[in-house]
């Protein structure tokens, strides 16, 4: 089942897409995607439904991103060997975790907006996990089974503020629109395999990144259970994994995002993102 | 004022303390004190009611984080230079930011509870700003006008989990109970001044912690528009900014709580907080 929230900006209503592409409006089955909506009875009660009895969603609205209410928007660093060599890192012996802001958090299509000040504004596309029922202190073993579904994340970066404007990565991940989420939410009977998801990202038309999550150092069984570990996880929380190589940071010379450029991304059953780059 | 949040843990009810000390109740003027509830004319509004005209509650009623709906928890990093002192390191040039968990927010009695595994959980007494009004690139001059009020927070920290296990302190700032927040949250017409307030904290009756925000190293004012050039803020934020010294880290040799130990702190003018520590 793909999910997804549809409409304005802050007034999205829940939806789902039909095995024909089309829009089906959910609002009558459950007030928004997220918190307890999220939950593994709450998804079960919305895949008995017969998309076929939902009304049709006429034109082509926004999206918005496919989960409401995310309290914590945690990454992963350097989760990708060749992404952490491009970097000039090494791989961690356990997983890098920072946060992003919850008011990054924006629709697939929405732009991206360069950060005054920003010089160094990046992109990275990441496959997203999002939780669906409380995680906290969970083994490798039940991890899996605390996983709403899965999306496309782009972990939009401001390497300067990231790294030369002293400590803590939160700084250069946390401006608005520096976390397009969606297309859709996609339950994981459609995943077979989240560690063999194809993923590409584009500027321009260029690829520039073209990855993997088969080459992730840290898969989705770990990190659910290596997280709660240290915090709990709410439904609605977001885990975005890391990013294969291809980032600006890495080409020789690097590439930075600019005005009116086109960031268009995805990852193989997770649809794609298409965002203009504008000016804040 | 002074706001609170008062009843079992997710079922708070707003209220405010009036002059004799009493929990007067709320909820017939305001649904939860979070988001728009914090705006400065929702603000305006509570503070021309009479308390005297307010239910009274009854008995002595668990107090709640006293903000609701909190989306970031933004902290700031060695913002004393003492406290830098303390634990080895020198005043950043501009602040370091990292984010709390949200989900380690609880009322200002409740427990703390020591992470599964850690050996290094350690106490922060700091002046936490509650965002009353939404801040994306405000300057200096006009900051204070997004400041809902002031609350006291002990920034609970792992240091081991914050310091040795890989990059980013959040990984050490984001457990369950890690960030009791009130007991009120103090509008700014009771502050004269935010950087003249006396705070201390206490484990099993030594203190430990005896600092004034005097020695903050960056203001409020200036914390409020430095965060907005990064991150927009929204009503309900908390940004925790930082602490005095007289850590556990601190101690020569250092000192981590244990389960029975009884944490309090407070600062002049914002009340004070109680906590049990409890073993997860």
């Amino acid at each position: 089942m793909k999910l997804l929230r549809y409409g304005p900006s802050g007034q999205e209503k829940p939806g789902l897409l039909d095995a024909q592409g089309r829009i089906r409006d959910l609002s009558q089955h459950v007030a928004d995607l997220g918190g307890d909506a999220l939950l593994p009875e709450s998804i079960a009660r919305l895949k008995a439904l017969d998309p076929s009895t939902l009304p049709e969603v006429e034109g082509s609205p926004r999206l918005g991103a496919c989960v409401a209410g995310t309290g914590k928007f945690i990454c992963i660093g350097l989760n990708y060997s060749d992404h952490a060599a491009e970097t000039g890192a090494t791989v961690p012996p356990e997983p890098i975790i920072f946060m992003k802001a919850t008011s990054a958090i924006v629709g697939p299509n929405d732009a991206i907006e360069i950060p005054r000040r920003s010089e160094k504004t990046d992109w990275e596309v990441e496959l997203g996990v999002v939780i669906g029922k409380t995680a906290k202190y969970v083994g490798e073993h039940e991890a899996m089974a605390h996983v709403a579904g899965y999306c496309v994340i782009n972990d939009v970066s401001e390497r300067a503020f990231q790294a030369e404007r002293q400590g803590q990565w939160t700084k250069g991940k946390s401006a608005d629109t520096f976390g397009p989420t969606g297309p859709w939410l996609v339950t994981p009977d459609e995943i077979a395999d989240p560690q063999a998801l194809p993923m590409w990202l584009e500027v321009n038309g260029h690829r520039y990144q073209n990855g993997s999550t088969a080459t992730m150092v840290y898969g989705v069984r770990y990190l659910v259970s290596y997280l709660s570990q240290f915090m709990s996880l709410q439904p609605g929380d977001i885990i975005s994994t890391g990013t294969p190589p291809g980032v600006g940071l890495g080409q020789k010379p690097p590439v930075y995002l600019k005005r009116g450029d086109v960031v268009t991304l995805g990852i193989q059953g997770l649809g794609s993102q298409r965002q203009e780059v504008v000016q804040a």
